[in-house]
């Protein structure tokens, strides 16, 4: 038996914290006209990428970011032993047809919109516990696949709620190794389901946001941080809506993120100018905004130590129609320059 | 950096293998009229067991096998670091709901019927690497509940294919842990995705074996052992036509496994008797076999050394409806009794 890495009740610390050594991000139109346009590697023109059907392009949006990833790593697929991946659509199509072709070992998620900090956490634990040398962490979602399956056909033209929020249309990918010299992966909070009875589908951030306060202060309690060691402390996605409640939760128990929180959702769209009511969504959120905007920031040194809760509602269509509340979960991962 | 488990492409050998200390399993009716039913821990007398709907029984079934699993070890939910688990729902509802109340930090995965390998494998690799004492690995499946989403309505009484496989109603759960006399989970080969273009949703058996085939004859190439190694390679779930073509395709390469291999939906049904066409499938068949059959053999010591590969089907209803194949993969695991 090996030493424990645990910390308190759901933190780990990483004995040899992996080293993110590359990321590559793809989004849609209106996500490249929002205020990180200029931190993703690509921008499509339109929902479809030549493909004939919305869940064949988020397939491929997340393939052809996987490959960028891994090339941008000077790397080549087959020398990846591991990929986590995971996204929105029923039986999570959009990953296992977007990765059939890469030929690499795949262990698929589902998290809804966690699975961006699910997939960094589980490669990050493999590779520290020596299982592999190189890891693909990665999540898609798609604003047309994802409203026809989990609310309405988009040619319905249905009037969207005031507390929802906009499935983004992207992919990011990460590529995680044992060696490297950061931005590294030190530790891990994995989140336990809260579900505190909201049944509204069209909120899934006041669903969501008790989760991400009880992974958050369970990550403090755990670790001995402060909020004040951290740069940035970022969820995704929350929304406006979902924030504003897990910063409360948080206050109410004397714990003030204020200063550095934000959320993925909040970042990707201007939400006045773009419409977007809440804020985006979608586990491509988070993961393109971790991809694109965090990873160069970290890189260049304006960031240095932040705290990437990606936040999931872990409901169906079905499950909503048989009257059940949203159970949420929230899963918190450390991203740092400088390790000791 | 720690030093390598690596074996060959695709396996890992675990440092200080975990022991399944505890499972339990609890399965349908007809689950419970064929020939493993002496080695369940319940059977139910319908597909509801007080619930109102399939999807809410389904998410009781796997609540309480874990509840049960736990039980058995003597030890308490709040001493699990964590819970693996998936389902063949959308959004994975039968594993959300299933663990909701059991406030245990949750990995969802979606392996289609390949979950219990996936579950398995991650939850043996988190201990061994150092970050948990105890971790359940659990999946579940629903005829009813699969049915309805992947075929025709119950009600329809639609009739089904000769080459179709019968979804089981039912659940397993394994609890590992650091300490434990085994039995030992020692390798863990990680499939890829292998699709050779099969588009029948009533023939998923013929799917997943050429998946089934790669992974093992990966893991003979990568470890060096020889199909005599072990007392039994089990699939879970090819079923008849599957495992004949997997052994086929395995015969083609040079790998003879005929002597010591069989399959979980082979042996949960009594085909003949029970009417179940090819055989059974389902996350859940594979999880009930290995829970109830399979480590009742291995504690008794009529099995010493198994290998056990759970095969999925990677495709949805939308998928198949685009005109898309069915992606296979499959996991394996080495159970065995002694190390070294």
């Amino acid at each position: 038996m090996t030493t424990t890495k645990r910390l308190g009740k759901q933190t780990v610390k990483l004995q040899y914290p992996p080293s993110i050594i590359s990321t590559a991000s793809i989004v849609g139109k209106k996500e490249g006209e929002g205020p990180l346009k200029d931190y993703f590697d690509q921008i499509l023109d339109d929902g479809y990428w030549g493909e004939k059907t919305w869940e064949k392009a988020e397939s491929k949006i997340l393939r052809e970011t996987v490959i960028k990833a891994v090339t941008k790593a000077n790397m080549s697929l087959g020398d990846m032993n591991y990929i986590f991946a995971g996204d929105l659509l029923n039986q999570c199509i959009g990953s296992s047809f977007g990765i059939r072709e890469l030929e690499i070992p795949f262990f698929g998620l589902y998290g809804a919109c966690s699975t961006m900090a699910e997939s960094l956490s589980l490669a990050a634990m493999i590779i520290d516990g020596g299982f592999a040398d190189y890891a693909v962490a990665a999540t898609s979602s798609h604003f047309c696949s994802a409203e026809r399956q989990f609310r309405f056909p988009l040619e319905y033209g249905g009037q969207r709620s005031p507390t929802s929020q906009w499935t983004v249309t992207g992919a990011g990918a990460v590529v995680l190794s044992n060696q490297g010299n950061g931005p590294y992966v030190t530790h891990i909070t994995t989140g336990k389901i809260v579900d505190l009875g909201i049944k509204d589908a069209n909120n899934m951030g006041a669903a969501m946001a008790p989760a991400a306060a009880d992974t958050i202060f369970t990550h403090f309690e755990d670790t001995g941080f402060i909020p004040d060691d951290y740069d940035l402390i970022i969820t995704g996605d929350l929304a406006q809506i979902g924030k504003e409640i897990t910063e409360d939760i948080l206050q109410k128990k004397g714990c003030n993120i204020s200063r550095q929180f934000t959320d993925c959702g909040l970042k990707i769209f201007d939400n006045k100018r773009q419409d977007t009511h809440a804020g985006g969504s979608g586990c491509g959120c988070s993961a393109a905004v971790l991809a694109g905007y965090l990873y160069h920031e970290l890189t260049k040194g304006s960031l240095n130590k932040i705290l990437f809760i990606a936040t999931g509602a872990l409901m169906s269509p079905t499950s909503s129609q048989q009257g059940e509340s949203i159970p949420g979960i929230a899963h918190a991962v450390t991203i740092q320059n400088t390790l000791g």
